[in-house]
């Protein structure tokens, strides 16, 4: 007999009487308020082409490195999961991960999933060895219904708007697209300069040629270089970002003086540029683009601190983003200080700081956006987007910077049906840690159900210029 | 209609019942125990004069950086808060402040700010834009009163003992004057050499010439200079000081031969120091405080790992103590090496350690103290100074270090109306923290009540030999 | 009138009802499994002579240091606890022990030492001053009888298996003795080559030497050395052990070219290793053991990150394990990346990974052991063995690495009578760490209930090969 499947209306509420009853109420004003989710990898083609999903494999599978990692881990080969191998039967990859579902137990993908699984196509088993035909037939049917269309599915979520990443080489054709068609749903890009800001890229000198091209600027001179990201900033924005993001492996900023900077440019596109070269123009360009949001109002995100491609013999067999980055210490305050020293008074300027090493949150994040206007706190990210993670963030970082320096949640994912159910799960989370507060009377209960629509809705918008 | 603002008699407290029953039970033996404040940053002068407060303004939002980094974050400019700016009206200023009450949602500035409007000024509704002008004027006018001057309200908070901070450049003549005026209020100094230890402190030259003045020391000789020391510790001493205070960038220490030591200082004394000397002296002169410990009795407190002005045109403008200082990664392990090495087996020598690096609380200061004699262990600081910073000391802490090799609370405020009100949230948070032990059946609950005087009362007077 | 001593059922247990009901439940399939014990420093002779044991002192207080750290951080002298000192009195040590017993509140050794006294001794009373000769005749005489005998205690203790750890220098005949005496316990040893691999080590050249006349290889020679550790590996494992363990300062490893990797081994066999030489050599050593693991199918533990010895003067004067090891900040990202990027991917590899710098949790282990193949991170270790310290490793690493990547819990002590009392406190925690998790709605109970199982005793015995 295979076990049943529910998702329980408490969940992720504390089991204690009153923080519970507290939670509950908090969490009605918020569940069904729209989905705003500015940062995040989607496939705008997605929307453009609005054609329907293939197979249960493709679509839950092979975007999420959450769930073949896992798998990897305990010794499932990538090629058996049909990674970089299109000849793997979908249904037998569908087989070994549904075989090994026990080993998400206590993880946010189980939660994730079985939202999806439950709320999206109405599976009402729990998936294992037993049901995993139930489901792929199950799911990989509602693929071919037009409920299933990735339109139907972005209303039927309530998304209110989603911003995809490009890169300034990208020319937005999916975006452009979407306008064209009449469609209401709104999808946004976001500035992610990376493979022409990161000497270490793959391709980084080529694809100053193709930046060179598509501006009319002479990309490997240092004002020309720079032009060419104005230009590209502002067709972006045209195109309805409010946003750029950047994901450099340090937080490390500089500012150097402009002849020093040229110079620097000179090397870098010369291609002679060592590895301090390099990081210390990636740290140049993060105080070049912030001066830059400056003068055109787009938030700069800054995302650093992972380890890419830790793993060398899959990154030479796989390529990119198959669970092997890595989280890595990271220090903010000597990092940021340049920047900081230049534009951190800024009132009109907006950043939002990520991270993926949580003994910096009560140190040195919190600390540092109670106190410089242009800082703001981005939400638990990556391997920290989860019920504890979550949970840490608020904990560490509430009591130094307040609610009002952070920014809501960021979905920041590539698997779009568990969109819905990782905004949920943050909702709940929210609400669960202000009933707690309110429990303690440490705060009002009126309160607390502001903060949660704030810390839901509000925030988010207002962070994101939205 | 505004809010009301009321004090819950269990806030703090858990809402498990168990554990809320046994938690008020412990709280009611230490809620109104005196108030021992052994480190803190209040004016002497306060006490020497016992001249009234000004108003609401100067009371409670100049001297308090953790209410105007809050706002500055948020867009406040310093100057409309009356910064570095007579010319701003105080009530206007307040109004700033009050309509931004909710950014402090969940910050322990928001409990001690409600329970010195409550309990000191009996306001009983919240502050907000609209009851702005009500807190100010009533504020004000309570300062006019005699029940609010400094010497009234420190009898009023049950203050058995205070100690203030100078450096050894003051004469200490305010402390001198309390103990002239024949009034009772126990008002003590603390050493604190930094501004002639630091060779990077601001006018550290100038500060050894008025040391020589003022001892009739060769300042700038080594010899002359450890003189300087001995003598203004036992002028301090005489005026009631029990310990000295050390608040350097690094807890690195040294321990150089003689000759060394010596010729590190003749550089340093020559303003020829090199930041790794600078350094390198800060680090061996707290080996050499150690030492005079030994000798005179004084208690050593090391408050390292704060990156002072991080914000330089803040610093440029406005000065020290802005809400500009951010914490840092900080060594223990390595950088009290040679110190430890020296005098780390002296059971008669009390060094008192603190950080703002929460990740060494189990890593490396817990295993530290629960070895070495002379080592013991602050409250949680600063930022830490909080209901979930103070769980995080205790839940890192105790199991290593168990609770005696830590010395009760600090307040560490210049804020002195809030002090009672952060003695009352520490009181709570332990007795709840030990509450959750008694209710987990890890300890009894006659342990717990013994545990609950000693964290508020007796360890403190313990350990700084009050 | 003596405390009563008793030990709670619920205890450790949270207070909530829903969740202390699970928790029971979870419990009661956990609490009488076997003990499986695969790390830790018991002594072999034990259970190879069945001498009974000596009095409450030797047995209780000399090998744990736990205990006189403690102690000794409240300024009681190793010498007059009998600490490398014949002479004392154990009476007496015992009674300066019994009269500091509230040192221990809040610490696990508190939890142990009330288990082992109510438990194995049958003593109704609390520890302390007043029942110190009470106890120490009451334990002195129970070790007089055939009850308490180590083989007697170790079959009333449930105990499956216990490892043991010894050098390859060990001729391993107290395990030959225990095989030779017929009797069933289960006793196996592993392999911890330091005093061979760590050029810092006492005595490392003489330790070659008589490796070489051990295993007739020429241990001075590269392929000698190699080929006697192979040996000495096959010996173990023939004598029971199934794993290896390696306890470097750091996680550092390295992957030298051949030619490289036989220069540095001479400059080390040489005595000319710098410490650069000797940290490299290290690394190697950590990625030549992983590939002999591959070969002989040893699990490979890593355990880093001590400092070792901190306090100079107690080192000279007592030696090593006298509780003066402090762990420091430990880098697992780069630090492990050379070893992986050799034999990473090998599925057929198991390398359990232990931090003492809880940091790393969920920042890199539970990251790194998420995605590779080969990796499993052992429990909370050392003075994480806790049940905060628990508590915070399934915090923060489940969610990433879930829980079938990690392997059960070590006991890790030379503590022998302390043993079911450690591994009921990890089973007590999980149980609760799991309850919680059901009470919120994030886990069915039945899966709490196959997990509690697995916790307990399936993983350990699947991780270690057993």
């Amino acid at each position: 007999m295979p076990q049943p499947l529910k998702l329980h209306p408490d969940r992720l509420f504390s089991s204690d009487l009153e923080i519970r009853a507290i939670a509950r109420r908090l969490y009605a004003q918020v569940a069904t308020l729209p989905i705003v989710s500015p940062h995040g990898h989607t496939d705008p083609e997605w929307w453009a082409t609005d054609a329907p999903f293939g197979n249960a494999t493709e679509l839950l599978l092979h975007p999420d490195h959450y769930i073949f990692r896992m798998l990897y881990s305990q010794g499932v080969s990538l090629e058996d999961l049909g990674i970089g191998n299109p000849d793997a039967d979908p249904r037998e990859s569908w087989r070994l991960f549904a075989s090994r579902y026990h080993l998400f137990r206590g993880t946010p993908s189980r939660m994730w999933l079985d939202w999806v699984f439950s709320q999206s196509f109405e599976l009402d088993v729990l998936l294992s060895a037993e049901t995993s035909d139930h489901y792929y037939d199950r799911i990989t049917e509602a693929l071919t219904t037009d409920a299933f269309r990735p339109r139907a599915l972005f209303e039927r979520y309530n998304i209110e708007v989603i911003a995809t990443t490009e890169s300034p080489l990208d020319d937005l054709r999916h975006h452009q697209a979407i306008r064209d068609s009449g469609w209401k749903g709104r999808v946004i890009t976001a500035y992610r300069p990376d493979p022409v800001v990161d000497p270490e890229f793959e391709g980084f000198h080529h694809n100053l040629e193709i930046l060179s091209d598509m501006t009319g600027e002479d990309c490997f001179s240092w004002p020309g270089y720079l032009a060419a990201h104005r230009k590209r900033r502002a067709f972006f924005a045209a195109m309805g970002a409010t946003s750029t993001d950047h994901g450099h492996p340090t937080a490390r900023t500089a500012n150097l003086a402009p002849v020093e900077a040229e110079a620097l440019f000179g090397r870098v596109a010369g291609g002679q540029a060592s590895p301090e070269d390099a990081e210390l123009f990636r740290a140049q360009m993060l105080t070049e683009m912030a001066g830059m949001s400056l003068e055109d109002g787009l938030v700069m995100q800054i995302h650093p601190g992972a380890f890419r491609n830790h793993n060398k013999q899959l990154f030479d067999k796989f390529g990119r983003d198959k669970g092997a980055d890595i989280p890595t210490r990271t220090d903010y305050v000597q990092a940021l200080r340049p920047l900081l020293g230049k534009y951190g008074n800024e009132a009109r300027l907006s950043i939002i700081l990520f991270t993926l090493d949580e003994s910096v949150y009560a140190r040195e994040l919190a600390p540092l956006a109670g106190h410089y206007p242009c800082l703001k706190l981005g939400p638990a990210w990556w391997f920290h987007d989860s019920p504890e993670g979550m949970r840490r963030f608020r904990e560490n970082v509430t009591e130094t910077a307040g609610f009002y320096n952070t920014v809501g949640f960021n979905d920041d994912t590539r698997a779009f049906l568990s969109i819905p159910a990782r905004h949920d799960v943050a909702r709940r989370v929210d609400c669960n840690f202000l009933a707690r507060l309110v429990a303690e009377h440490r705060m009002e209960e009126w309160e607390a159900a502001d903060l949660a629509v704030d810390l839901a809705y509000n925030l988010v918008k207002a962070a994101y210029r939205l």
